[in-house]
């Protein structure tokens, strides 16, 4: 599909992205830039990268395809970084969770001659860093494709056809939409469960050893890296604050309902998440 | 261990005891009773039934160790029927998940010459039915056993031994102790999982195709019946409005500081979050 692919920044995802590239074919030669030494040396033993260099520049030399795999505020910069060293007509995509302010700054930062399209495969995990990267990461799940108005319909295409063959289902909104979306869909959950974990920290702490499936399962996503998530929050911070206004007052008709003893109610609310969630295709 | 045990209303929990029993040998007979006619036929081939029971009166008929897994709000009136077939020093224990009004009144409804003790196997699952029990379902699970003051010591000591049989570690307290407990880690996170379906609801529903794992994972209880639920949340209502009310105060904090772009608190709730994450046995 591409000569050369560049995967800039490899964690989980970036290093997912190397693997699946490689299992299915989809590029000649995988170059990778990773910032630490240590990760750039382990790297350069791995099938799926066929030569690490010590710079973003260098690693884009000749590339038909870059995937910026860095956490959301890193990504414009690294695009402004790389802009001069793209051969024309390079495509750039990313992997970010926030779409809006990344594809704006990133299609601003490239030449002319370079396209910005953002991505956002649905595949993360409460587990960072290369080592956990696994080749069947995107297998069936969405990943958003956020073009902005004006890309050229055949670049749009080419980056929609690199995530499919990923093993994708590939949605193809504005960057604005997206973020309304996973404000909902996956920043939503993530602030609750970090907010009820947080909250079960302020009262006994053995209580946690008794934890069922349930908490286990709701909670599972409160393990993830803090640092990258303030910069998510950060970034889709009006869409996130709409979505949990949304929550929080279904959440006071519940405690409402209770209160006051209508049980009648507290029932249609469960019955109505019910009915929501045995909707869910997986 | 028991020549004799009988286990009413078998569902997912109640046929999962049964199957543990078998497995390691807990009584040399197995009796059930199910409401209704259908189950019972069914339940009557397995192996891990030796008898099947038209009424509860008869299948206890002369049970050394009763095991009542109805739902929360028919323990305390199935109590009262068995009571006067229950043979002399027969022990009775339930699979409830609220105890306190549960054990009170079970305990009130028997003659004085039987003993209930409160359990609560913390091994549910949003699937219910008998035909999705294993006989694994409480392997290093956690357990409570509620007492009431009072029991024999002896009489405690034998329901101890039986759910720690099944592979579950024990929890010995007070009816009023466990309620407060699994108010803050079972009642409310489906609560907050229930809630969070039932807000996007009422959103756009075409995003639930574009769920990743967090979504899916956290919302993952919601999917549990909405009548035994219901009937949780009326028995132990104070618990779970004081457990909303601190959970709400601490969503509260994180939407302030967000709103204020005060991404320091944001972090440090993500992080509290996060340490207390971490700890989880499994």
């Amino acid at each position: 599909m591409f000569s050369k692919i560049t995967i800039l920044a490899p964690g989980l995802l970036g290093a997912s992205v190397a693997q699946a590239v490689r299992q299915h074919q989809l590029a000649q030669h995988i170059s990778i830039w990773a910032r630490r030494p240590a990760v750039r040396k382990a790297i350069a033993k791995q099938s799926w990268c066929d030569a690490v260099h010590a710079t973003a520049e260098s690693a884009v030399a000749g590339a038909d395809f870059v995937v910026i795999a860095a956490p959301v505020d890193l990504i414009a910069p690294l695009a402004k970084a790389i802009g001069p060293h793209l051969k024309p007509g390079a495509i750039v995509t990313d992997v970010g969770s926030v779409k809006s302010t990344v594809c704006h700054d990133s299609a601003t930062a490239l030449p002319s001659s370079a396209f910005f399209v953002g991505a956002h495969p649905m595949a993360g995990s409460e587990k960072t860093g290369w080592a956990h990267a696994r080749p069947d990461l995107f297998s069936n799940r969405t990943c958003f494709v956020t073009p902005l108005p004006g890309t050229p319909p055949k670049t749009v295409t080419k980056v929609i056809s690199f995530w499919h063959k990923l093993g994708m289902s590939v949605v193809n909104v504005r960057p604005e939409q997206h973020d309304r979306i996973v404000a909902h869909i996956s920043h939503l959950p993530q602030a609750l469960a970090s907010a009820l974990c947080s909250s079960l920290a302020k009262k006994d702490t053995h209580w946690r050893d008794f934890a069922g499936g349930g908490l286990r399962d709701t909670t599972r996503i409160a393990g993830s890296d803090p640092a990258l998530w303030r910069v998510i929050f950060e970034q889709n911070r009006t869409e996130v604050l709409q979505a949990l206004a949304s929550f929080s007052a279904e959440l006071k008709s519940f405690e409402r309902a209770l209160k006051r003893k209508d049980y009648r109610t507290v029932e249609a609310i469960l019955q109505r998440g019910q009915s929501y969630r045995s909707k869910f295709k997986i």
